[in-house]
């Protein structure tokens, strides 16, 4: 058996350490005002959380009732109604830019590994970038509220969504987040929202991230032939 | 003892019945908009019910805050932002009075014994009527929400109160109603609020009037530090 080769003697070369591990992946996020243009995008991402939430029942929404809706001829501007943050990703920075209402957020995202989205070219961005690879990610719904105790608008939070392939990376919290800070910067006194009682991972995240739950208040709903009842009784 | 003197005999005279009970008091109610010049108004009404829902605490309402943000100066016009109808009584009939946004709701009230309004000065109507015994008894306080399954706005109604000597009337239901009529009128899908669970009396009434009363919900809110904690993140 031949001995081993000694080891070569010590040096005073610099050692050379290997590269930090690449991160394999970083990703560039943005969250912006929506406008009109990404209804379709829009429209998509609430049926997917229609789905996630078994209750595709109740989803009547078109691309076309929700133009009408969202982004109404002489609409008021954005935070005064109702209002879409919208997520997007890219492998290149954003590109700085400027909206009168919001400047997007900036951020990065760095992966051990790259996320395989099977759905990229259906969500391929339609804003007007320079870097031609955004994606869009997921979405936040909100619109003002009033509590009469504190004198004070507030944000309430109708839909906040991630696409699959996106989540448990904090980014829902990224979008979560962008209306708190929206918020706090005008003033307002609370953000709200609900969750269901059966899912305890929300809950978690959302008491993470500051809320309390209030565990006595239940929502009551008029709607439907009940609600048209009402149109004739006392108009 | 003395036999008992026998009836007398039958007549064919008609029998004269009592008149119907007299109803002793009509009430005149009224639902309006509420402008600016309601706000002292207001300002009690919403004390009155953090008193009734022993929230005290959570009460930093001023008439000063209320007027800012109820009724801003460029105020949108009412139903696209925080909206209040005013419960109005008087004994006499209310004059018809138009409103290029909504038309006041006028009805009576059939009672069998006058309503002693131990407020009455201090809730004297700022409306510039013709008649002057015009005495607020309530009100309610709602905005625009949205749905995004069904792609449609909706109202929810932030507050709803009845000041105590005109409870148990059916006049809460007629603010409800009136919101759900306008609702309707407006092609809304739905009118929502809360309620506390253990206001069993509360989720009776509001059942009687059609809603179902969502059991999985729960409200999440964040406010104060952990809503400021927010403003330095994200933006």
């Amino acid at each position: 058996m031949a001995a081993a080769a000694p080891p070569p003697p010590p040096t005073a070369a610099p050692i050379t350490l290997p590269e930090p591990t690449p991160s394999g992946h970083t990703l560039f996020t943005r969250i912006r005002l929506a406008t009109i243009d990404d209804v379709p995008h829009i429209h998509k991402l609430i049926h997917q959380m229609a789905v996630f939430e078994r209750l595709t029942h109740l989803f009547e929404a078109t691309t076309a009732s929700l133009a009408a809706t969202l982004f109404p001829p002489n609409a008021p501007p954005p935070f005064t109604s109702f209002t879409i943050f919208l997520l997007e990703l890219s492998s290149s920075p954003f590109p700085p830019s400027q909206n009168p209402h919001f400047t997007p957020v900036l951020k990065s995202l760095h992966l051990d590994l790259p996320i395989d989205d099977p759905e990229k070219e259906d969500f391929r961005s339609n804003a007007n970038d320079a870097i031609n690879d955004v994606t869009v990610g997921g979405f936040v719904l909100f619109f003002p509220n009033y509590s009469s105790f504190l004198a004070k608008p507030g944000f309430y939070i109708e839909d906040i969504f991630v696409r699959e392939c996106y989540r448990k990376k904090g980014l829902g919290k990224r979008l979560l987040s962008a209306v708190a800070a929206q918020a706090a910067k005008m003033g307002y006194g609370r953000v709200e929202w609900v969750v269901l009682d059966w899912n305890v991972n929300a809950i978690k995240f959302y008491e993470q991230m500051g809320a309390q739950i209030l565990p006595e208040w239940r929502i009551c709903r008029l709607t439907g032939e009940a609600l048209q009842a009402h149109a004739h009784v006392s108009l």
